[in-house]
């Protein structure tokens, strides 16, 4: 007898993506301030606080894989996708460090987030090196203004995205639509993850309407990721999520099954259930009676949907792209 | 009889820089998500908490008038360095707003800092924001790759020397060298006067040479003009500085006066005096006798003279340039 395979084996382009990327990212943050290289190091979980290497495991590298395939469906060299690896894994990283200091999370990936490891100044200043080094690499590649002008609007979208998310914190449960709630996962996942394979595709060679047609499949595709990561953040298993059972309730977060069952005539009662600590289990219930859990899958199948017709309207797109696709969106939800 | 024109008027290139600039930074600045335009409109000192216009000054907009004058030093109309212009004062202002929350300043020109008004998270998000749109403006810009190029060094100059002058604060008071000082305050501070000028001139059309003769010219002001802030910094009347007396000292910042006081044989006494609160005037007084206030001075005019000697080897360089010079190095002291 063997044993079976885990259901969440990261698919083999991600393992050559960080293989392929890794020494070019380590080089680049190589370039930092000793101090500064050793925080983004951490971030990546690449060490521990005092430079001693670390055993976690780091992130799964979803956007350097992107980068790699984008560069692979314009027929080139993945390698030609590297730099475009490299700007949008630090620039994830600068977000990752900035975003836990402003939504006060405490931890990321099992251990400390940055600015409790390091201090809040300088998590700032880290992020800081590491958004600028993700503007070096790229304006240092090939890849001319056309690349730079990707990231840039990507990097809008991003703040754009983070800003409408502090704001929703602070409304009432009523106050924030799914849609609205879409518009920001859009803003705030999808066009990374979208400017990551767009990004690969131009410094491929990729004409411009591959490129938008890529940078738009890959907007939908992250848009779909959040909703499965909301879905998994309320009923996801703590064993497989590394979060606290029921946690985005218990921290209140408005994601988009929440908003989707505050639509519903169950509205008044489930705002109140959230209002109330310790009845996060019967507030989840009531979600997925209300078609909370339900609409949030349904709408990432939509936006998977489209993700694929538009990835099936570029010829040269790898199968790899649908695999990884796949295994983001965790189609046995 | 009429009454003397104040000791620091501006110089007109500063008005017309900015009565040039401005419609330019605002129209960046509107392309940001409501909430984080109207942080960096009080960043900027245009409107208050709420919106409201502000009476306040704002800054001096030194980056600006640079770029400025670097684009009419290529021989280009003023206009073709407002995109250069825009960015760098983007970038002064994003580097202000998080660098007082790592330094933990909580006033900035008379006002709450950014995250004293706002909070820390904000605060981070809007220079995430005020980053972006610089990177995002120069992108646009027709200066192709070569101007990002520009801009991302010296943001890697800027994070590295706001590393080195978080470490500073942490060492020992005689663990710090002038030269290690000056060499940070270079990238701090002279990075971004010399990148605004060199920017200015290549969006101007100037050849590789000159852009990297200003460059350095830039830096050098930048060096000069950080040293005569530590003198006033120390020695400064309030009135002027809008600091208070001996703040510096007083706050035990390891600025070069005191560095170099710090190389004399009165470095075991000053070193006690300056641990201890409460006596500041007279730390100041034998930081003065020990030769640090002349130091600085004696240091700030040899980097006045290098940028001297680099603007007079380019010929173009505008007479306004030397008159901007001057202003910033406050030659009186």
């Amino acid at each position: 007898m063997t044993a079976p395979a885990p259901a969440t084996a990261p698919p083999h382009v991600l393992v050559r993506s960080r293989e392929l990327v890794r020494p070019a990212l380590a080089a680049a943050v190589a370039r930092l301030h000793p101090w500064v290289g050793e925080m983004a190091g951490y971030a990546f979980g690449w060490c521990e606080v005092g430079g001693s290497p670390a055993a976690g495991p780091g992130g799964k590298g979803v956007r350097q894989a992107l980068a790699v395939l984008g560069a692979e469906t314009a027929g080139a060299p993945a390698g030609h996708g590297v730099p475009a690896a490299v700007a949008v894994e630090l620039v994830h990283a600068f977000s990752l460090v900035h975003d836990d200091i402003m939504d006060g999370d405490t931890t990321r990936r099992r251990r400390p987030a940055v600015w409790q490891a390091y201090g809040t100044g300088p998590a700032v200043l880290a992020g800081d090196a590491l958004f600028a080094l993700a503007v070096e690499t790229l304006a240092a590649a090939p890849g001319g203004p056309g690349a730079v002008r990707l990231l840039s609007a990507a990097l809008a979208d991003l703040v754009h995205g983070q800003a409408d998310d502090l704001l929703f914190a602070a409304r009432s449960w009523t106050g924030v639509s799914a849609r609205e709630y879409r518009t920001m996962a859009e803003r705030k996942t999808g066009a990374l993850l979208g400017c990551a394979i767009a990004l690969g595709a131009a410094l491929g060679g990729a004409p411009e309407t591959t490129v938008g047609a890529l940078d738009q499949a890959g907007r939908h595709l992250g848009v779909a990721f959040q909703l499965v990561d909301d879905v998994l953040g309320i009923w996801g298993d703590p064993a497989v999520t590394g979060k606290p059972v029921h946690g985005d309730l218990r921290q209140r977060k408005k994601t988009y099954p929440v908003l989707a069952a505050l639509g519903s005539p169950a509205a008044p009662r489930l705002a109140r259930l959230l209002d109330e600590p310790g009845r996060a289990a019967e507030a989840a219930a009531l979600i997925e009676e209300a078609g909370g859990r339900a609409a949030a899958l349904a709408e990432a199948r939509r936006h998977t949907a489209r993700a694929e017709a538009l990835f099936a309207g570029v010829p040269t797109a790898p199968a790899e792209l649908r695999v990884l696709l796949d295994f983001l969106i965790r189609r046995d939800l």
